[in-house]
């Protein structure tokens, strides 16, 4: 039975797809599951969207009866196939009633952010703005320490016991110490994370220009085909701007 | 008895000052140190400064037959007094010997990075490259956060747990939340700091643009006349050109 068939029996339905649009083909297109879904359903939307989709969807979603959770997650696939993820959600009390049963078997955190949708998008926004950020400034400086003579060992020996340390360098700069780039998140995912921020923030005529430079860094490496690799690969990009020949690589880039 | 009287009976000298300047005065300037010290002792060296500058200084060291360990430090003021602070050393293996006793009851950690003075700096400086810029990158997100609805607090919840979290968020982003600027590492650390770090990759043609993104919002902090707050004071500019209250704070400053 394929879920389009089941939807009518569904109490909740979890959407974990890559971006906005799919999200909205899946929802609302013509084939839209939420037109199928009874009265009282509860949509999780566990995607990474704008804070402004998150809220028309919710409105849309309720014009036909039906709970909209934003719920984007984080963790990744291991943390999500073990039930370990975090979730970032918002929504009516009434949507996160529903959604509890679904919550407690995909979940370890949920973090309970307020009763409308688009505050749990917000938080992942920012979230999502840190953790790129992280990536390439540790690419930055695990080059930058090349050229100063330390290698991506000594510097990965030392940096995440110091004050310089992050989530992401702790978890990215071990791939490119193995010279690894199998992609366990792609460069490609923050162009789109990265643009979700700064659209954003344009919206609210905020400047980002740390965020908006890290940005630059991904949008290169993309260019330069990198796209589908782990987004540890962004430190090609300063690799080949510098000259530098990084761990596993046969060139200089 | 003061410090240069005692001089010749020293067998280490640890210098902890501001920066190069100051460390030049010490050790080489008119009473100067170096000249008084017997053959065979060490200097401590654990000041921030350029790579080429530890180089320099451990040369004019050698040629009086002084040793200069090039030791960096890490860890603030109340480590400091503790002898729980992290050293990022090299040096000859000499110096290393020489310096033993005071490593030991000064250091809960002691990186040993080769056999020549510039090393140690060079690693410190990496540390502070991605230290300033994660604080300001925290203030990034902290206000767009504000942007979007999200308040300090709130961000204070739930982002130190996810995968956008750094070293520096957990410590810097509370004196956001509570509105307290005194200053344990003071906004003008980071325009001496990151210039270092900078002045370094431009001679190594080495873009880092990131980095420079984040120096230019501490030299606007520091441009507002807010260098001697504490560094997380850096989210002020944030919130003047957008607009924002920050917690504490009696206007949209």
């Amino acid at each position: 039975m394929d879920i389009a068939s089941a939807a009518p029996e569904l109490d909740a339905l979890a959407v974990v797809v890559l971006n906005a649009a799919q999200t909205e083909d899946v929802l609302f297109g013509n084939e839209g599951l939420v037109s199928r879904l009874v009265p009282g359903a509860v949509v999780l939307m566990c995607v990474t969207v704008a804070p402004d989709y998150a809220r028309s969807a919710a409105e849309r979603c309720a014009s036909r009866g039906v709970h909209l959770l934003d719920a984007p997650i984080s963790g990744g696939s291991l943390k999500a196939a073990n039930g370990k993820l975090s979730i970032m959600a918002s929504g009516t009390p009434e949507a996160f009633r529903k959604a509890r049963p679904a919550l407690d078997a995909m979940a370890e955190t949920v973090f309970e952010l307020g009763d409308s949708a688009g505050t749990g998008s917000a938080m992942k926004a920012v979230n999502q703005m840190l953790a790129g950020t992280h990536i390439a400034a540790m690419a930055e400086a695990i080059t930058f320490a090349m050229t100063q003579g330390i290698d991506p060992a000594s510097f990965m020996k030392v940096i995440p016991h110091c004050a310089g340390t992050s989530w992401m360098l702790e978890n990215r700069a071990p791939h490119i110490v193995s010279g690894d780039y199998t992609a366990h998140s792609a460069v490609d995912i923050w162009p789109k994370d990265l643009g979700i921020v700064l659209d954003a923030a344009r919206a609210s005529k905020f400047a980002a220009p740390i965020t908006a430079a890290a940005l630059q860094q991904f949008l290169a490496a993309s260019g330069m085909g990198l796209g589908r690799e782990d987004d540890a690969a962004v430190a090609k990009v300063y690799a080949r701007n510098a000259g530098l020949k990084l761990p596993g690589t046969d060139t200089q880039s």
